[in-house]
């Protein structure tokens, strides 16, 4: 039996305030985009490194090692419109264009470094059982 | 300045023991697949479902809303590579197989858990920041 699709956020409650209760499994909640924002395959990695200060989009496209331009620049809109990221242009001359994170970035940041640093530091349990999986594979098809 | 392709991972330490350095940030890491696989797009929602119980197939197609049967049965095989989730045949008649996390697996949602809900909570700021962004681009494009 498939779910029938939900509506953006479902409203609860009966007391004429009206609750609004997000779930990132339900597939029309906008918390999912959100969460693929903060967790696809840049926007998690440019998140992080602006934690270790403001920087330019140079510096980033270095800090983040493989990404385009045209990557960057769309990881910084999608961060920036969900507001975890902010563009601050300042009057210098030449101008200069800085990213940082807002305090509402800082907060995901600290969660996702803490998922990171678990999975880094599991990385050697993982390719042993990339190992077994694949030997497994392997003898089966013997 | 491009920084080179990096080595799978790291080497360090000079006192005759191998110590590996596992670092997102390196294009050629195992560890950025394996980050990948627990936030892509359904990896993650496959993991936390299974943070409430052991499940079978259908019952995590179901709780997924919007997977398909091909995306649940390609991230499985992911998370079961990494070592996060094992498939467990049950010799009953009929036979029944279910996947369940391991003890990694359990770490990993753990932490990925509390970004989910972090990110979920603070949904109202994310959609205000939104509507600013929006506006503020369309009355640039004015």
């Amino acid at each position: 039996m498939e779910t029938t699709p939900q509506p953006p956020a479902a409203t609860v409650g009966g007391d004429g305030l009206e609750e609004v209760v997000f779930d990132v499994f339900a597939r029309g909640c906008p918390s999912r985009p959100t969460m693929e924002h903060v967790t696809g395959r840049w926007g998690g990695l440019v998140l992080v490194a602006l934690a270790d200060g403001d920087m330019r989009f140079n510096a980033l496209r270095r800090r983040v090692d493989g990404i385009s331009e045209k990557m960057l620049a769309q990881a910084l809109h999608a961060l920036e419109r969900d507001g975890l990221v902010v563009r601050e242009v300042r009057r210098t001359i030449p101008p200069n264009v800085e990213y940082r994170l807002t305090s509402f970035g800082r907060g995901v940041v600290e969660r996702l470094s803490a998922l990171i640093e678990f999975i880094e530091g599991n990385m050697a349990e993982v390719l042993a059982a990339q190992e077994a999986y694949d030997a497994a594979k392997a003898a089966s098809q013997d």
